[in-house]
């Protein structure tokens, strides 16, 4: 079965308000702010990945959901599949690291066997607490559309790693040690009538705002920020910068200017996502970015 | 690398202090419970196992954490890895039917792909509520040692369908469809002075009361609960039944009577567990339970 078809069964289970549907980033339960996400080896991470860098996406990816509902991290539970000694140790090495710098405590998890030569599979619950979690459904006709962060770099360090594993450099780290936008999003959360995460790629996640805003996103691609070094990277295909996901910055609607962020589009009565390059209108490419299953 | 070394490892990374030093079963934030177990294939439930019955499994085993806690379930957080669709399709309907039946809800959580042929790995994040939740390390020598529930009908249970995976009955029941005691946890939570889920063993999990206590406990195995089909099945070998857990009865020490609870021995200055069975000493056996790694 597939993510999308299980997500669809899941959808009929009963659900908690705060769950919004099974739409959002992460569940919200008064001030408190709840995500799950897992990484399978060899699906969301390569095999050859060191165990540190694992462990520190692990981390980040969970607390990056918080920070797109403006959530300050109050702990975390780990879930980890037992193999190799030496990976195991260097991935609660890694984890520790990725705590300490990232500033949030483990507050428990679970560690069990598993069977010989299987691919790992962990996961991490993030809790945090946040006043005003924006979801993925407010954004308004008339609101500008906004980023905070920069887009494609992990998407170029990805592609640098396919082609050489012993790459290194600013987009590898992009991709392996990605930051989340902690104090942004805390920030920006007040302001915004919709935000969430760029995790599967700009354009699909515009998308996914547009549609479950019942609203259209207009997006300047001419206006998308890129590193220098992703610039380099990408050159004219910015199309392919807003397709790659794993970006980790903050998307996010408001009605006024924003602070920290650039404005990289527009939102409309309408449905849909338009794009324009060059000041000219754009076809949408047929991959709008990471789909699951 | 086995648990006992890993969760080693993890106790020695910036721990919350509602993490309890990672030797409880449930972090406490406040008036807030959250427990996370997981399930491999293989290793946790039996491959041939029905997928609706593991789902059941997977949350009742978070659920009884959260009664040990005398926790109010708020609601769930799932991790699942798909696989073959027909079971898949099964497990989600068992995981709504338990949801249902256990009257908590679904947050969110993750669904993601995995390679193919893997044991799955499944996990679950339970979040609830509770004024006053007891640890394991409260025990005070002159308190009783009480049991909530039935201990060894699913450990019956496993080594029925180990013998014949076709079987059937209130025992195999017991170990496919363990019942959390809810509201025995959440009513017992107020007078205990320690409480845990006995899931690896009534013998095993006294002792770790014990051991987080600083105090001695005396069980008087003429004293433990058998259900009479569990009675019928271990005969003259209580040590056996109070060995094989999966129980999730509710051990608890409390100073008075404890009503709805059977007393099963005392708690004393000292270290250690002590048996005895008809009115003499019994040593220890080797294997006080289920030790993980």
């Amino acid at each position: 079965m597939t993510e999308t078809s299980l997500l669809a069964m899941l959808r009929r289970l009963p659900l908690h308000p705060g769950a919004r549907g099974l739409a959002d980033d992460a569940a919200v339960i008064g001030d408190l702010v709840v995500t799950k996400d897992m990484l399978v080896e060899g699906v969301h991470y390569r095999a050859d990945d060191p165990p540190g860098d694992v462990a520190w996406k692990l981390v980040a990816v969970n607390l990056s959901d918080l920070a797109a509902k403006g959530a300050v991290p109050v702990g975390v539970l780990s879930g980890i599949t037992l193999g190799d000694a030496a990976w195991d140790r260097a991935f609660v090495e890694g984890l520790g690291a990725a705590l300490t710098r990232m500033d949030v405590p483990l507050l428990g998890g679970d560690t069990v066997a598993a069977p010989a030569r299987q691919a790992r599979v962990l996961s991490l619950t993030a809790i945090g607490r946040s006043a005003h979690a924006p979801d993925r459904a407010g954004a308004v006709a008339g609101d500008g559309v906004w980023l905070c962060g920069t887009i494609g770099d992990a998407g170029a360090g990805l592609r640098m790693l396919e082609r050489d594993p012993a790459a290194t450099g600013p987009l590898v780290a992009a991709y392996r040690r990605p930051t989340p936008l902690m104090a942004d999003g805390q920030r920006l959360a007040a302001t915004a009538t919709a935000m969430m995460d760029v995790s599967d790629g700009l354009l699909i996640d515009a998308a996914r705002i547009a549609e479950a805003s019942g609203v259209a996103i207009d997006i300047d691609l001419d206006m998308v920020p890129l590193s220098p070094a992703g610039s380099a990277f990408w050159g004219d295909d910015v199309v392919g910068a807003a397709t790659a996901g794993d970006d980790y910055a903050l998307l996010l609607t408001a009605p006024g200017a924003v602070a920290g962020a650039v404005r990289i589009g527009s939102v409309r009565a309408g449905t849909g996502l338009r794009l324009t390059r060059h000041g000219a209108p754009l076809a949408l490419p047929q991959r709008l970015g990471w789909l699951h299953g």
